[in-house]
């Protein structure tokens, strides 16, 4: 049960958005621009960070959304959004990514641990400015809708297809303020995301 | 020194929204939604809030700014805002704003922690369902602007009067974009907030 009235069947962060567009749309906007827009990352790396922050800080809505994006993206090399979790230090990813994500993990637990040597160690394996940057902001934004999302006790499906249906959508739509009539379609399908 | 070349001599959160502003801009309407636009809470209130989160996650260049925000609003009460620092729980400050922090202190440790017991404790000071939403959103946003700040060692002025002016800023012009005109001004005090 969330701790504040939202609109009804509306799972995570979109009943959120519903209950008061006016954050919702810069709130968005941030994912559209962070995890859609130009970026020397892929699409599907920054979905794979924001579903490893995600899942550091055990939110499940967020978690298994972005996990079943990030998957979208991957298309046949899906298998790695699972490898990651399990232990990204033996992943089937790049020795850049693989250097990316320790500093994701240090903005997770605490940003001023972000050290020079894991800065310096992401350079080593090739990372630019912009990666960096875009890595941190990420893990600092996903810091964030974790907490609006659990700390509001929004609803979390447990239905494994309403997570494939949201990646899917997450992957071609992206991140678009859902519309009135979004929220009074029949469809469930097509308010989730 | 920032782990990433950034606008030389402009601290905070300020030199990272002129490195990347199609993220900036967001961040920013999102501080000015939440911290500025209309809320039951007033804007001195949200600015002890997001102060007490950043105090919370040692986030000094976000404390020290939004302290000087928040004594700007609370004028001549200025001193609450110290004394909510020390221990809110004895600070001269409303039982509503002494029920909501306990929320917000508990989004910024783990969100899953905000209890319905918490929440109820807060109704029954007063509180209602926009007030319990922009507690968890200022702190969960905090917990997001400090890791930005702090993960990419940003520039965090030692000056008490560089705060001060920030604070009178926040609290007249609120969160505006820096625009080009400002990053090439002379004065390093028209770039700073």
């Amino acid at each position: 049960m969330p701790h504040i009235t939202l609109p009804e069947g509306v799972p995570g962060i979109r009943s959120l958005v519903m209950y008061r567009p006016d954050t919702g749309q810069p709130l968005y906007e941030l994912a559209q621009a962070l995890l859609r827009n130009d970026s020397p990352l892929t699409q599907a790396e920054r979905e794979l960070i924001a579903t490893f922050v995600s899942y550091e800080n055990a939110c499940q809505f967020c978690t298994n959304s972005h996990a079943a994006a990030a998957r979208f993206l991957f298309g046949q090399d899906r298998a790695v959004v699972d490898a990651v979790l399990a232990d990204y230090t033996t992943a089937p990813i790049s020795a850049k990514l693989k250097a990316l994500l320790p500093i994701a993990q240090a903005v997770q637990v605490d940003a001023r641990t972000v050290s020079d040597e894991l800065v310096a160690a992401a350079r080593a394996q090739g990372a630019t400015d912009r990666e960096i940057h875009d890595t941190v902001l990420i893990a600092a934004s996903f810091c964030m809708f974790n907490r609006y999302v659990d700390g509001l006790a929004t609803l979390t499906p447990t239905d494994p297809a309403a997570y494939d249906a949201m990646g899917e959508r997450m992957g071609t739509v992206g991140y678009q303020l859902p519309t009135t009539t979004a929220v009074n379609a029949d469809s469930p399908a097509t308010h989730l995301s």
